[in-house]
């Protein structure tokens, strides 16, 4: 693909970093854009990232040091319009890849105003995208992350964004319905809508990525430099579950497995999401067009994925224990789910699976920042119902 | 039903100030809230009611001075949640009405500002309303007013909230897919997945009032006295159909049928609105139980109800022209359109149709006050999209 420009919202996050590095390291003109949300909820609850992440000026500088290539960033809030304007404007982008949200269902549910708060960062922030494209940008296609768990777990088969259904005789496709299981997943499901509606009323083009549970901590650009690497966060309101799991075996932290452990979700690696996003990028949809990815590569139940930690951390010598605790969220801890994800596949996507090298290579990766691990933030605290 | 205490929140509105008066009428302890958006939204527009409304002040002493009943307000905002807390813990409601949004679909689609306001407002609103049940009213009924223009046009017939869909051998009953057509009626498709969740993770209990176009302008109560009269909105952003086209052949001014006209919505009297409103909160759903309804009474298309009201408008001796002017909307101009309705119906809902003496009548109740009426506002200006 010919180098093309490409505006990266978030791109300070555990996935936009790398997301950047790898646009970049490919040729393209990459901007980043972002307002710290996430290190500052990083010191808000007294976490942080088990790599010392560097700041974002201090990646840029590394990122040139090692590969001759400049990333422009520009700093700001996307619910400002006249920021996002600004570097639409400036950047006159042909991607925007959009991970610029508050990214944590816990964070979402500490209480009324963390709930709200999620809910107008996120959908505020999509909108001003949105109206910047269509008065901006309009050509410009919008490669939104999205999330598996708008879809919650409905007892059939989770389509690609849309279902075929008939019903009394007639037929349509329509956007499969949504049962999303916190309020940062439901201000996903609201952006998705806004999306759809700006494809359809503007004329916008969007790929929304319905994204699955992210693991990993290394990239072929994160390798290149310590300074470069990605945050990692390993707590239980931004930790992600094998993130989570591996820090605890780490640690000698029972793996803490909420509730009867049959939630089952889409997983997978670092790597994937970027290799996923990239041919979002590559293969743009028509103008006017929604297009939904399900973004992931693998189906794991959380009690699975404990027990594939346990194992791997035998065979390395580590004794893990996995604890059954009490579910702080209120889900369904036994379901069906079955999720279709076959549109990354016919675009070219080739799957890191979860094999037992990954795992333990995680685990090896991991045991080197062991001094850096703090406990206290590993325990689930932040409960759906606090009553 | 033995007397409640009901909280009306946009007890000042068009829907509001009316259902106020019924419930009061009917011995109900009632207390409403009003920031008076939409009189400010009048203001803003250079438009105005037909009728000439009193305020919120003056409507309570009249009120008090005809049936010799007491309605308490509270002026305040549901942005902001002190006030919404406040007003919950000191009603105690058995039931909340929640009437309190943004309810203009053109006013929605000025420009980015109006947009992110009616998002903000609406879906702010409604979660600070469902954090004050959560941990102050937990058995209160929400009964929440929500818009058929929430599912769109859709190719198959549109059910009440949710369709049992068979797909790939395995069943379940899901929230009917939503294709809203602006960015207020997303506001409401926001709110509908709110609320959805708060019954499902807080046990709250609810009802989603997915209303047609509410035409009329007289209910027993507002016909006591003209100080207790309605607010009655006949400007593009703000009036519906038929009450836009009766002022419209009451001013010798063409009737403005966009586009086709083969646009096809649930209708129903402002009297029916408030026998619905009464019907749920006299029939509560269960604690956790999220309900929806599809309030109309019958289905209209805009040419044919402009054709009616020329009809009509002949019988009487008015010359009524009827001119299709481009659609200032992104919407399917013809289609298939068949919703169920038999939720209120099966509570005991008596429908009041659309006959040619309800329109006579709208007609003589609007030449009353024929002087008051601005020409200026009712020509369409708000596009859809402005580029």
């Amino acid at each position: 693909m010919s180098p093309v420009k490409i505006l990266i919202l978030g791109g300070d996050g555990y996935l936009g970093w790398p997301t950047a590095m790898h646009f970049s390291s490919l040729g393209h003109h990459v901007v980043v854009a972002d307002n710290f949300l996430r290190r500052g909820i990083a010191i808000e609850l007294g976490a942080g990232s088990l790599t010392p992440i560097r700041s974002l000026q201090e990646r840029i500088g590394a990122w040139h040091d090692v590969s001759d290539r400049e990333i422009r960033a520009h700093i700001g809030d996307l619910t400002d319009p006249g920021f996002v304007d600004h570097i639409v404007a400036e950047t006159s982008p042909d991607a925007i890849v959009h991970y610029g949200e508050q990214p944590s269902a816990p964070y979402s549910m500490i209480d009324r105003k963390h709930a709200i708060q999620t809910q107008r960062n996120n959908v505020e922030g999509t909108l001003n995208v949105m109206f910047a494209m269509r008065d901006l940008a309009p050509e410009a296609h919008l490669v939104k992350l999205g999330t598996m768990g708008e879809y919650g777990t409905p007892n059939i088969d989770i389509e690609e964004g849309f279902i075929e259904i008939d019903h009394n005789g007639r037929t349509d496709t329509l956007p499969f319905p949504k049962l999303p299981g916190s309020m940062y997943h439901l201000s996903k499901v609201h952006d998705s809508h806004n999306i759809h509606f700006g494809c359809r009323i503007w004329g916008l083009r969007a790929t929304d990525l319905n994204q699955g549970v992210v693991y990993g901590i290394r990239t072929p650009e994160t390798d290149l430099d310590e300074r470069l690497c990605t945050r990692f966060d390993y707590d239980e309101v931004l930790g992600t579950a094998l993130n989570r799991f591996c820090v605890q075996a780490v640690v000698g932290y029972p793996l803490t497995v909420y509730g009867k452990g049959g939630q089952t979700r889409g997983f997978l690696n670092i790597i994937d999401t970027i290799q996923c996003v990239r041919l979002a990028v590559e293969n743009p949809p028509d103008r006017g067009e929604y297009r939904v990815f399900n973004q992931f590569t693998e189906q794991w139940s959380v009690r699975d994925l404990a027990e594939r930690v346990q194992r791997v951390g035998a065979d390395m010598g580590i004794n893990v224990a996995v604890e059954k605790v009490a579910d702080p969220r209120i889900e369904a801890e036994e379901h069906y789910y079955n999720a279709a994800h076959t549109k990354l596949l016919e675009l070219g996507l080739r799957p890191h699976l979860l094999t037992d090298d990954i795992v333990a290579h995680l685990i090896e990766t991991i045991q080197r920042y062991k001094d850096r691990i703090l406990l206290a933030p590993i325990a689930p605290k932040t409960r759906w119902d606090p009553r």
